[in-house]
């Protein structure tokens, strides 16, 4: 989050932060389109006025809201490049569900208005937002390369995976609660784990059947 | 679809099969709420008056194409009781997968107005799709859990695979193409195969870490 301002309110967020994280509830609970200045003005007990000193228009207030997200998330995948592909996808797996966990409003809005950006944001907005995403994208595609590279994974279509994987974690906005009856970090092992070790007990089955057919008859790539 | 009027245009949809595969299109790509039924007469080539004559509210034809979806999801669901656990995820998956991909708008539509259909939706409609939701989650969860109970499956939290599950293969809408360079049965190879066999391939680090650390120290449940 940026903070602009020196002047903070009673819950030590200085103004500017608290009208974001008071619009980032509103527009995931009614949708950027369907809230205006005047509801962010009303919900945070400022004057319009005031809210325009902050951020001069509507949609400087959602990408603020979109470039904490998608900076946040680059960051997450920040690594060290000698760890093994598995321990890079668990640890990518844990600091993006923690965060997501953190801020499930923010990642809300990010999914949720995501398919409208470039009716609101410039094009240099929106091409720095796709950037970030691309490089999400590529990170992950890259580790599971890497590990098919050193024999650690097996073969597979790591441009698949990489999206299916980004659909599994970052799709969890929709039902990770921060007090739910798991932790973002116990959920974080079980989906590593799932994905990695691969729900199957049996290792001849695993290797001979694992989708319950031969694998020459399943998988073009098996 | 629901077909109710005999009447039927030249590529053989009939004319409330049309306007409903219009409005997709349009609900899609500005969202409902930022599509007028005007803007839907003038797609589909009607006048309002006849646009209203099929569908009485804007809310009808999203609930339309929630309820298809919905109703769509759980059909993909029946399954050979009889069949290996492995077997009944593989098949969801790519029933799932291939429906997606022959209506992507109507999955575009599904999950982003999601969070708001209680503003444009009677608490029954609600119900209903929520229970349809409900159906599926539970589907998938039981399958994961009989996987477990026969030995087929390691332990895991069925739950929290169940929803990183729905999130894998439901959010793939998102970039899913019907004309891509892997067909939707091929990523559904890809998926289950990933998620079934694992992607380590060295049986001794399988099951001693498959995160990079000993399981005691990671996996609640190992």
């Amino acid at each position: 989050m940026t903070a602009s301002s020196p002047a903070s309110s009673s819950n030590g967020m200085s103004r500017r932060e608290e009208l974001l994280a008071v619009a980032t509830k509103l527009f995931a609970a009614r949708g950027y389109h369907g809230t205006r200045m005047d509801d962010v003005a009303d919900a945070v007990g400022l004057n319009k006025a005031t809210v325009y000193h902050y951020y001069a228009s509507k949609s400087l207030i959602l990408y603020d809201i979109y470039k904490g997200a998608a900076d946040f998330t680059v960051d997450a995948l920040h690594d060290d490049p000698t760890a093994s592909a598995r321990e890079t996808i668990y640890h990518f797996t844990r600091r993006l569900l923690v965060g997501i966990a953190s801020d499930i409003e923010r990642a809300a809005v990010y999914f949720q208005e995501g398919p409208y950006i470039s009716e609101w944001f410039t094009e240099d907005q929106v091409a720095y937002i796709r950037e970030k995403e691309a490089q999400v994208y590529e990170h992950v595609r890259d580790v599971i390369d890497r590990g098919i590279a050193s024999g650690e994974f097996y073969d597979c279509d790591s441009h698949v995976l990489a999206l299916g994987y980004i659909g599994m974690t970052l799709g969890s906005y929709r039902w990770l609660r921060p007090h739910g009856r798991r932790t973002a970090q116990e959920i974080a092992v079980e989906f590593s784990t799932a994905l990695l070790r691969g729900l199957i007990r049996d290792e001849a089955v695993r290797e001979s059947e694992p989708l319950g057919l031969p694998v020459e008859e399943t998988a073009p790539r098996g």
